[in-house]
């Protein structure tokens, strides 16, 4: 066997989204010799695109702004929004950590905004958002601490399978490069010998951060047949199912595949992630109502988790309607701009003028908003549950903006079965040896669906327990 | 590997319920040596101890009661039951071939009652039920006709992995046999020679008709942590998942395995699948009502499918109470007598004593029964969406019975994909070469939830699929 292997480290990852590089970082400082690969010629994965909000309860913003949450209450939230298919152990274990996620990518130099954000779904403001949005800053701040760190990001390295010995262990990995890696990628390592495939051997682990499959059609049509390629997603294009399916290969036990998220938030003249999208999330939402435009009336609590609100669009049948004012506009700024601009975003002088624009039955549109208004008055829940809260305020001051919105596929809470030291377990409910795995590429977490903000900081907490221990395996 | 193998055939089939006995008959009229192994003592499988109903369109009994139905009907219903998970391919072929396969097992000699039900979900009558609500008749039947074909069926005999060559074929299977078997079982060929660990070689191909999992509270639990040991099951003891895990192990794409069904009939007042259950499926659902002790106050549509009900009842968090009067319960007198003795079922001489009996608040009943009576003299759905159909009548003839219910595991719609030649898929979805699967150990064809009546006439239809497909591998 000595020929089989190209070369050697102690821990190898695979993938370099938030998940893949908390846990090289870790491993790392933990003692042991590193190899992160890539398969695509950019690190980061889906977090790079990402909007950059991390939920955690008791958060340092929760802090400075006199919010009272505890991890027992985001449990509880987060048991809610899976249906209770979460596995608690994990879901007890996140929310203790999360915020100490959060401190941790500051102490890496990630800067936040001063906004605190309560998404459909938490029962208190307790998303923080990473400066100007943007994902990519966190990845930069992490590839950053690895360069200093000194352990290799490989690029252009995809995944064909696990090595495992004859007891079962994981051993290492066979990848395939395509031919720019070998030439030179930017930030690839440049100490192992050109070829086209390669095995590595893992002397002590390899931690499996491959991400999510949402933009894999041929898998995620096989788990939910509706979600076919009609459907857009905001993932990147390598959301791809081949490192969930090299560890299936080798018995891990599937969790939740057929739970498909789709954002509620998706703006339907958008291809991808998109602004409308953050302008839907961050503004329509909290501030605003979702109408359907052949009614004219609402469908759902707007603060509800995002599988029911996706769910109330996609069986009205067709695009709704998400309307905010003028003052709930504010929260949301930037992507206003940029997506009036473009059309993404209409804006109307009043409620009668939107509903004509949206063909809305005559009037329907102001009967709804005077509703809806004297409702953030009074005490109560409303008929959709929606639950006034001190923020909410009527929507009264012109103008008006209304954005169309149409689920688009975001995650996949699905995955690999872990337990809580990251360990991938087998279909006997063993742990694989020499296998972890952490981030969208696991399943139990989050069970029938992923609350805002809850992504990050579950790649963070679970990225660095998985490279902590791949460090620590014998 | 010639010493490898203890014996050959040409098609082997693992598991004795209706999918397995199906497909062995077709196998071996198509001209295949055809085993059959079992791993209990006896054979049949869940079908022996079902009740023996047979949902199908256009049905014989359908035909003689002049009730109008589809295959496209029924599709309809089975989609919206499934949530849209279901693979549109395989409901569409299920739905055309269901009635041939009542009637393929009339031409076996099983006989029905001249009952036709109408079960939650399916939007017409559409199930005819084995006589004497006989699953075990089926399974006679069958084994009768593999006895005049000459199949051997060997009891005690489980399957411990599927056996496969270099390329991924499926080449026979590695068995386990006890003791009891290897002396001489009474159904068990003697054939072959004793051992604990055979290794049978398929010369043409392996079907697996394994089962489902509802019995496996390792495996259960895993999918859907809430459906721990604490909630019963109306499997027998050997559904567990080792037939399903065996073929993940060879790649096979899992399907659904989340979404586990419970039956909202069951009786909180026995173990098992019961007779309490069978009073509640055929007289208190489609008869009576279902009220939440607590309030007096019903909290579902009886008629929903069995997903709906059952969560309503776990919503609940407590048992509720199934009430019907005398002439509801005449749908079911043999069950409705034996429970009475047993006191799984009490009978009271007013709606008033029942509602004392259950601490139910004052009048809250009878108000609940009066409501109820008056929407049965109307045209339209009540608040839940029940329709009201020429059958229903009010609820007014004393005596009235009540029986507490609780859902029990029933069923797992989730398991092996597979293809309309019931073949399974592999996880870059290519079909396994050599393996075959049919009845609950395949998912796709329910999605999230399966409707009353469909798992026997599914278990025959891809059975003999399979058995006929394997036959004529080459």
């Amino acid at each position: 066997m000595a020929d089989f292997w190209n070369t050697s480290t102690d821990v190898i990852i695979i993938g370099s989204g938030a998940a893949g590089l908390s846990a090289a970082i870790e491993a790392r400082q933990a003692g042991a010799f590193v190899r992160v690969f890539e398969k695509r010629p950019v690190t980061g994965g889906n977090t790079r695109i990402s909007d950059g909000g991390l939920s955690a309860p008791d958060n340092f913003m929760q802090k400075q702004q006199g919010v009272t949450d505890s991890p027992q209450r985001f449990c509880k939230d987060i048991l809610r929004a899976g249906l209770g298919l979460n596995h608690p152990d994990l879901v007890d274990l996140f929310a203790r950590q999360a915020s100490d996620a959060v401190d941790w990518t500051r102490s890496l130099g990630v800067r936040y905004t001063a906004r605190l954000d309560q998404f459909g779904g938490h029962s208190v403001p307790r998303t923080v958002t990473i400066e100007n949005n943007a994902g990519h800053t966190l990845i930069t701040a992490m590839t950053n601490r690895l360069h200093q760190l000194g352990v290799p990001i490989h690029t252009r390295h995809t995944l064909d399978r696990l090595v495992t010995d004859a007891s079962g262990r994981v051993t290492g990995v066979c990848l395939s490069c395509s031919e720019k890696t070998s030439a030179a990628a930017p930030d690839s390592g440049t100490d192992i010998s050109p070829c086209r495939i390669r095995h590595i051997r893992a002397d002590r682990a390899v931690v499996l951060a491959t991400g999510g499959f949402g933009s894999d059609v041929a898998f995620r049509t096989c788990q939910a047949p509706r979600l076919d390629d009609t459907i857009d997603s905001t993932n990147h294009s390598g959301a791809t199912a081949e490192g969930l399916t090299a560890a299936l290969k080798i018995h891990a036990m599937p969790l939740h595949l057929s739970w498909i998220q789709l954002g509620p938030w998706g703006c339907a003249d958008e291809s991808g992630y998109g602004k409308g999208a953050r302008f839907a999330a961050y503004s329509v939402f909290p501030a605003g109502i979702l109408v359907d435009p052949f009614t004219g009336g609402r469908i759902v609590n707007e603060w509800a988790d995002r599988r029911q609100r996706s769910d109330a669009i996609l069986n009205a049948g067709h695009a709704c309607i998400g309307i905010v004012d003028h003052t709930g506009a504010q929260k949301e700024v930037d992507s206003l701009a940029s997506c009036l601009k473009t059309g993404k975003i209409r804006q109307f002088d009043s409620l009668s003028d939107l509903g004509t624009a949206f063909n809305m039955p005559a009037e329907s549109l102001e009967q709804t908003v005077a509703e809806y208004n004297l409702w953030t008055t009074c005490p109560g829940p409303d008929r959709f549950g929606k639950d006034p809260k001190t923020k909410t305020s009527p929507l009264e001051t012109p103008p008006f903006y209304a954005i169309r919105l149409w689920p688009k596929i975001h995650y996949t809470p699905g995955g690999l079965q872990i337990d809580t030291r990251a360990r991938v377990m087998d279909l006997s409910h063993r742990p694989i040896p020499g296998l972890f795995a952490a981030g969208e590429v696991t399943g139990g977490i989050h069970g029938a669906g992923r609350l805002g903000g809850c992504a990050l900081p579950e790649c963070i907490v679970f990225g660095r327990i998985a490279g902590r221990n791949a460090a620590a395996t014998g």
